[in-house]
């Protein structure tokens, strides 16, 4: 039986799916901010409703001690595998409001796209698979194969409660394969699968100079400004030629092999797509690679966020008591998230100058991860998504991190597919964020088949999955 | 005949000059925010009928095209010399508010101190000034001099219009002297009487990156981070011992004679002393000078404020499209403000990487000046602070910048006696501003008991003054 009728009802339902959509964005459910904490609860809840109203009737809300989860199952297909869908309903912070055109959380479609904080990260993703499953269930009354849906509230705060979660509940989480889609696409529009995340550290640095703000008339010159100090400090953490310069830190990058190399490179974009997507005329970064291989294969540090003292209008001649700098580094194959702390956090020791006081945070740590491009789960995906799209998918390293990717990986023994359905263009994680409608539902004509294929695949699967209680909230 | 019944008077109205000085600071008369804009124009106001009420009865507003200024005259004494009183009524922004102990414009007595912002810079300060003038006409209906008053509403914002107004009305504005007293105290709680200011030259330096906010994830690595530019170009500015490292920048600063470096080390607070009002435990600077030879007779650089990206709570995983900093220099005798500008200019200029743009704003502008320690009518102004306070002031040059001090006495040819009655430790231009009253209370006498001697003193002066029309608002 063909599951073109499936297809063409999910087709029919666009306009009903995007409508849903626009409600799910509405709720800003910015994990990061203590000021949106009900939001986001609100948001789960919301979701959990919707995934009830689809036909998953256990769907709901399970507390893990900070932002709550989200989960769903189905388990109407004994005999056949068990995917894990994972995704993300929290959404980065809208700010600067002033740089969006329409509100962040109030979903427009102007031409094809669909605008709004989360349209792409990870909402308008995460919804893809929705869109799928209700096809299904309310064309055909059931899924093609064991259906677990577990989207989490705290992924864009590095998702410290995600793992904890999944160890205590390997039983009633137990499957054959985890999917996510929370990726950006392949050059040329073609969808991407990804089978490899930088690993993330997130600090906050601190300096401490007077202990109150001081008139700069009155004491420039004979106090160390704390935010000249940070600026020093800063300037430090990288050589002349963009590479990081922590002693110690490229010391377990993992080579990478000519083959994968050459792989890559035929399905990367390139380096003029990557300045036309970042809209800059100049690259810049680590000698030796491509722009492609420095934001995938290498690893980077960033400045996220500087503040302090009067950056408002005018002037204000203020020596502040405190600077603050907010970093991130992107690491990969084999660099371990904790080993990297420990050495920067030696690094700035070394560095910092006595007449300013240095404090550092560690805001959220996840590992670099790597998966078999090979494996026939990923080789099903692909063959999905080529029929959807009419193109094969272009089969990648990512530069982003998602903790989950090597945390189900690790925890669960299974193989992780990820989807990449966000335009290049698509501004993730800054104003003015977007979805692109007839990738939308390509998208979701590619998880419907992918559904499908993964019924028949003859891949093998896990003993039939027994409902097992959920063990919630850490002790 | 003694002037002991006026300072009996102001003594016994000290607490009806307080409340009014209180509700002189609810007006939070913000001169560099836009939003206080009609703040800065309510508190004009208010001090124009402050001054109609203690019997100037020509106090008024005047147009300026920016902030305006209050002016007001009394020319009841023909013969005797006349006097210039100046001040500011414009404040400092107050944030961070989270700071203060009490609303910064709710200004609050807390054992001996009044705490607001403009509590002593300049509202307090100036505010003797009227006292000294309330006290005199109430109690005998003139005063011992001819007085002029002349408040500005954007010192804090380097007075871009008063200078033109001055040179537009020189002939209405004929005086022998001028006052001001804007400056701090002397070590050991001594009056101040300052002979010499830092100039200024405020800039801001915005770096813009991507023509909007990048995924760290996606772009970290490859795109030049204006954040780490800005750090990387800021750390340039200062060389390893804390010299300015700006090609020619100390060319023109002028030698200090041994005879007044000695002079000045006798008078001015001890490194220890500024340590502690610093509160710091370590300083900072060029070395081969003391801590107050470095803030009153070296130039110095400050970055005042730096912001860009997300420095919030959490991380954001963002590399944003612009960074900010806001710098200021403090210059000495002979450094030229726009020299100084265009040397910074190009110094960037050769130093800013071709990965991002850079754009340069002058936010202000003011000369240093030093005047003659010995002249007649600062010697008057030391024997009143001696008398009012029980101990000689301290004759200083300040690290601080008050355009006037040149302006006035280069356009009108006059010496200018400047005085510092804010506690070393009153925090100006950071939270919990604070006047100390008793201070507040023997520096109304001193300005009482230093009319009284510009009236007997055989200065020389111009004829008395006729009064001319005020030429308002630039053409």
């Amino acid at each position: 039986m063909s599951v073109d009728d499936v297809l063409r009802h999910a087709r029919a339902n666009l306009g009903h799916h995007v409508r849903q959509l626009k409600t799910f964005i509405a709720h800003p459910s910015v994990s990061s901010a203590p000021a949106h904490r009900r939001d986001v609860r609100r948001c789960a809840a919301w979701l959990a409703a919707h995934l009830r109203a689809i036909g998953l009737a256990d769907a709901r809300v399970v507390e893990t001690g900070g932002h709550p989860l989200v989960f769903a199952s189905w388990r109407g297909a004994p005999g056949r595998p068990t995917l894990l869908l994972y995704g993300h309903y929290d959404v980065q912070p809208a700010e600067p409001l002033a740089a969006w055109r329409t509100p962040p959380f109030v979903a427009t479609v102007r031409g094809s796209d669909l605008f709004g904080r989360g349209a792409c990260d990870d909402k308008g993703q995460l919804f893809a698979f929705v869109a799928a499953l209700q096809a299904w269930l309310q064309r055909r009354r059931r899924l093609p194969v064991n259906v677990l849906c577990l989207f989490e509230g705290e992924e864009e705060i590095g998702s410290p409660n995600l793992m904890p979660f999944v160890r205590r509940n390997r039983r009633a989480l137990g499957c054959d394969i985890v999917a996510m889609a929370d990726s950006v696409m392949g050059p040329g529009e073609r969808p991407a699968i990804i089978y490899g995340m930088r690993g993330m550290l997130g600090m906050e640095l601190e300096l401490q100079g007077p202990r109150r703000d001081l008139h700069s008339g009155s004491f420039g010159g004979i106090v160390h400004d704390p935010l000249q100090a940070l600026c020093e400090l800063l300037a430090r953490l990288h050589d002349g030629r963009g590479r990081i310069a922590i002693p110690g830190f490229y010391d377990r990058v993992r080579r990478v092999d000519d083959g994968e190399r050459e792989a890559l490179r035929r399905a990367a974009p390139t380096d003029a797509d990557i300045r036309r997507t970042a809209a800059v005329e100049r690259d810049w970064g680590e000698p030796g690679w491509s722009m492609y291989e420095r934001l995938a294969l290498r690893p980077a540090l960033t400045i996220n966020g500087l503040g302090g003292g009067h950056a408002g209008a005018g002037i204000k001649g203020v020596i502040p008591a405190r600077a603050i700098a907010k970093l991130s580094f992107r690491l990969v194959p084999d660099q371990d998230p904790r080993e990297i702390e420990q050495r920067f956090r030696r690094h700035l020791a070394a560095l910092v100058p006595p007449t300013v006081r240095m404090r550092l945070r560690t805001l959220s740590m996840a590992r670099p991860a790597t998966l078999d491009p090979h494996h026939p789960a990923l080789t099903a995906a692909a063959r999905a998504c080529e029929r959807a799209f009419g193109m094969p998918p272009a089969l990648l390293r990512s530069g982003g991190t998602i903790p989950a990717l090597h945390g189900f990986h690790a925890e669960l023994g299974v193989p992780v597919v990820a989807f990449g359905f966000a335009p290049i263009d698509g501004s993730l994680h800054a104003p003015n964020e977007k979805l692109h409608l007839p990738t939308f539902a390509r998208a979701t004509a590619a998880l419907i088949l992918w559904l499908e294929a993964l019924a028949k695949g003859d891949a093998e699967h896990a003993a039939p999955p027994a409902p097992h209680a959920l063990c919630e909230a850490a002790p």
